[in-house]
């Protein structure tokens, strides 16, 4: 998506040779008007796939989300993190290991939200690792529900995750794939 | 707001006398469509206010926060919650107390996305004893900006939050104000 990379050129902050900051537009502030380019691209990608819900793990993920399932006239759920009480015991839960926090967090989405009956897209803003997809997935196998495809804004291409769950037979489709960050510039490689 | 009240009145779940949870369509699994009405109605409160940027806190209120943005043309920006070292120092931060967790958590928003020149909006979805409105507004102070008004899809008007903040002279609207919840029942004060 040349509207995503160039933004990406122009306003994310490098940070040594595997860290690309995209505060400004993605995941602290957020331009919405991206979000609604972001979200029209992912039912272009995904127009084939019967889709009746989207999944995103909390927080940067959300507003992702809720933006493109305007495009696919579907309700999302979120994966909520760490123990609530006001989410009960009747919930399929998954850990998640953070490589950018250094802990593992349980992840967890109500049974009232999730059945087999499910055709689901994840929808996410950074694959590294990989892990909260994974995490997801788990989820999503535990309710018996069908993953029809996994829509990144970001994968750091020179990372294990997206390869790792490709390989696993799902689609992703991947917004901007970042081969490598090499002198401070990030180079794509899609 | 009377779709949302009878949503809540039709979905919500109430748990003892103060506790109504509205999982289903606001705050895990999301109903987009609604999300839209309740943009559209913020924007027709705030109409007549002069507003740059929404500020919400994570998570709830990102996907809230996002669909409102449309109507207002203008970016969000999020308070994180807790430490995250991708943040770095460059941040205003406020503790806020929360009793559904008996916790307290540092949320912060990175000084690039808050200044003097910023005209806000907060938006979230419950203010129950209005702390992370409190965190929010020490925050937009630190800023020097100037806050036009607060935003609240569910209001527990039983609590205190919501007449404190008040009595300080800002600008509250909150689109449903549950005065209380008698024999299971939720009775709305608006």
């Amino acid at each position: 998506m040349e509207l995503l990379k160039k933004r990406i050129e122009e306003q994310g902050k490098v940070i040594g040779t595997d860290v690309v900051k995209v505060d400004m537009f993605l995941n602290h502030q957020i331009d919405v008007d991206l979000l609604n380019e972001i979200g029209k691209e992912f039912k272009r990608l995904f127009a084939d796939s019967d889709i009746n819900k989207i999944l995103t793990i909390e927080a940067s993920g959300i507003g992702i989300a809720c933006v493109a399932a305007q495009y696919f006239s579907v309700p999302i759920v979120f994966a909520k993190k760490g123990a609530n009480r006001n989410v009960g015991d009747n919930i399929f839960k998954a850990d998640v290991y953070s490589f950018t926090k250094g802990t593992t967090t349980t992840i967890g989405i109500s049974k009232d939200y999730l059945n087999e009956n499910d055709k689901v897209l994840i929808i996410d803003d950074f694959m590294a690792n990989g892990k909260a997809v994974h995490g997801l997935i788990n989820i999503i196998n535990q309710a018996g529900a069908k993953l029809e495809g996994i829509g990144i804004v970001i994968e750091k291409g020179f990372q294990a995750g997206g390869d790792a769950i490709r390989s696993l037979g799902y689609r992703v489709e991947s917004l901007a794939i970042i081969k490598s960050i090499e002198d401070g510039k990030v180079i794509f490689g899609n």
